[in-house]
């Protein structure tokens, strides 16, 4: 089965919804209407007529409609017979969210043995145990909280409800958004080798985001990821790379953390971009999602600020990108163009006395050159109408805007850009790590 | 003799005053105005009656009332004459603002070195040229831009107003604000040593972030910073490590870069704290500013993420912050205060079903524990009254706070936080990475 009725379901029964505000199953639920589900919503609650103004049904053979996927909020020693009444009434997905499972010991893991084999039985194919659901923004399901609802390219496997969450927080912040998530939990069925062929063939995807503790099946894993970064960008950042963390890893999902090394030589063989923290995760990904991809290496940074020059020229050696020479006749133009206290050379620093007139005039004589591939765009102080500029040729050439130091004018201007689905970084050295990964 | 008139002037000459709102020689006149400036301020202008409802005066030495520093934003080849009448106005310190000097080759560094004649026989103390001005919130003097007022901790000398800026940007964002800022510029007189020297001994500053690109006087600057350092935590971030880097260093504040190498290792050896990137620098800086100091090196992660606890840990280990063991009677304790499914080891994981009160449950048991230096807060979801929590205890313990993938109600409760001057960091790692330098 494909992943289809997770991602995509008709109608979705929440059992275990909650009439308390402050309970996962209240929340869960609410998140579903709030973010604009389209389909039937059926809340499973053994005694209430209704939850957020939804008629609640005592148990989900109860339900007169189809339902086509369920999440479910009970207590964990019972997920497994409502699993079994999923099967009964035909549900083909659910997501379990209960912990309570292999993650707390022996007892549990005897459960969640269970469980999967009652899932399997019954023919309901599970995300979890102890997990934080699905989000799907181009088909409204937020199964999942926080609720974010910003459509955008970006999708996200995580065996981490909270870094999931974290990257897709900060992509509805800065207005790139997200396809879909997934939050793997306990892995009693569905795992991050399925998810990630299901989002490799997903039309809304470009780059799929990946936090892992432990692969499942390693070399299964590898195979697809192999196959899979031929059609997508895939980045991963991976926990447990310490002993200590390792440990922590055995008891959050149960996973070998296994050799940090041994994982990072794999990674590169499939051909895998590795992050080594939340934020350059997160940043690859939108810079992945956000800048048009460069034809080569070859970069020059235009700048109005020495020193973030500076930087990114430094980033730029560690990364492998070519900073490269000014063409010769460009010299030539961009001096007859540009104020005599600018320094042309790559950098070209504008210094603190540009204007958006200026980058302007830059950005239009280095665009004649075919082997400019990419100009990162740094803007180190208020800058009126710095966001036209980069509007006007964004596409054409790969600008990569970063914009720091600039006080108020740079928060209308960022904003500007990220109306447009732009991304504006806020450091050179994240710039330069985004930019060496296209 | 000490920068006291350049911090804390008790009257300022604007020269080169303009009418223009796009002009530096305007915007800083406002910031000035803005900021809250209580001493005299006289505009300077040739023509002009009137710039921002002050007074102008056609030339310093026409204004009636005493000057104790000038802002000059003239054209390069006058400033050495400018700088001639503030001698004859017993002008005791000046910014020079204007470019066009040293950082653009032979001819410009000519006229450097006529400015520093100049200035040396008239007895006024310069502060750049091609330079961005200080800020002093303490004595609201905001002889730069942007406008930032906050006042804070931390106190900034950098090689690049940008960078300079953008600390003063993000600490006035989250609050933590800053005491006093200087760009240096080319340095013709005033350089990174003296003012070292001038912020080690100044009351309201804890933490010194330093951008630089090349030291002037190599052993005279670790000489002062290792005496420095005993007063003040120093952090430090280096531009042109990279060969690229080091060439746009020449060009941009005629500096020799160095081997980074060796620079490095001097650092250690006078206990500066060194970073690797712009974001490092201002958590650092951040943490230092806002957190409570640990007594050792004993830390605990506390976490409703396992993700992010393991990702913790792992920088834990790289950062030589010891993960302690859980003394052994507080295990029973916990276990007694918390649900079942929580996981008492360290990181102690509250699971996605965390609320508050288990934080506040868990954060008093570990209280009674002397060994228990710090404990590293994460909370991974949205948490209503977490900053309560965490405001109580914040004093006695060092508690860091670390906050992400929590929707809409974390920025209520960060925002809680932050107005009592409580550093919230963003991601786990810059959190340690925070910590290990206290």
């Amino acid at each position: 089965m494909s992943l289809k009725k997770l991602f995509k379901p008709k109608s979705i029964a929440v059992i275990g919804a909650s009439t308390n505000p402050e309970k996962i199953g209240h929340q869960i639920l609410k998140n579903i209407i709030d973010g604009g589900y389209k389909g039937d919503i059926y809340p499973v609650h053994p005694k209430a007529d209704e939850i957020l103004d939804l008629e609640c049904h005592s148990s989900v053979t109860d339900i007169k409609g189809k339902v086509e996927m369920a999440v479910i909020v009970v207590p964990a020693k019972i997920v497994p017979s409502i699993i079994e009444e999923c099967g009964k009434k035909n549900v083909k997905a659910a997501i379990v969210i209960s912990s309570g499972f292999s993650e707390v010991g022996d007892k549990g893991a005897k459960l969640e043995k269970e469980l999967a084999e009652t899932a399997e039985e019954a023919g309901v194919r599970i995300l979890g145990p102890n997990c934080q659901g699905i989000n799907n923004t181009v088909q409204n399901v937020c199964a999942t909280w926080p609720l974010t609802t910003k459509k955008g390219p970006i999708s996200i496997i995580a065996q981490s409800g909270t870094i999931g969450a974290a990257l897709e927080c900060w992509a509805e912040e800065d207005n790139i958004g997200i396809s879909k998530f997934a939050m793997l939990g306990n892995r009693a069925d569905i795992d991050e080798t399925k998810l990630l062929e299901f989002f490799s063939k997903d039309r809304t995807t470009d780059v799929i985001a990946l936090y892992l503790e432990g692969v499942k099946n390693g070399r299964k894993f590898f195979e697809v990821a192999k196959e899979a970064s031929e059609k997508k960008k895939i980045v991963v950042l991976k926990g447990g790379r310490s002993e200590k963390g390792a440990e922590a890893v055995l008891t959050h999902t149960r996973s070998l953390a296994g050799e940090y090394k041994v994982f990072k030589s794999v990674c590169k063989q499939a051909g895998l971009i590795l992050v080594e923290s939340i934020n350059e995760l997160y940043d690859v990904c939108k810079g992945i999602a956000g800048l048009p991809k460069p034809k080569g290496k070859n970069t020059i940074i235009l700048t109005s600020s020495g020193g973030s020059g500076i930087l990114a020229a430094d980033a730029a050696e560690d990364l492998d990108l070519n900073l490269m020479d000014l063409p010769e006749k460009s010299i030539k133009r961009l001096k007859k163009k540009l104020p005599s206290e600018c320094i042309i050379q790559n950098p070209i620093d504008l210094t603190g006395s540009a204007t958006a007139e200026m980058y302007d005039e830059a950005i239009k004589v280095l665009a004649r050159y075919k082997d400019v591939h990419s100009i990162v765009i740094i803007v180190g102080d208020p800058m009126p109408g710095i966001s036209d500029v980069i509007k006007e040729r964004f596409e054409r050439l790969t600008l990569v805007p970063v914009m720091l130091g600039g006080g108020k004018e740079e928060v209308e201007e960022k904003k500007k850009l990220q109306e447009e689905g732009i991304p504006v970084f806020s450091t050179p050295e994240n710039a330069m790590k985004a930019l060496s990964t296209l």
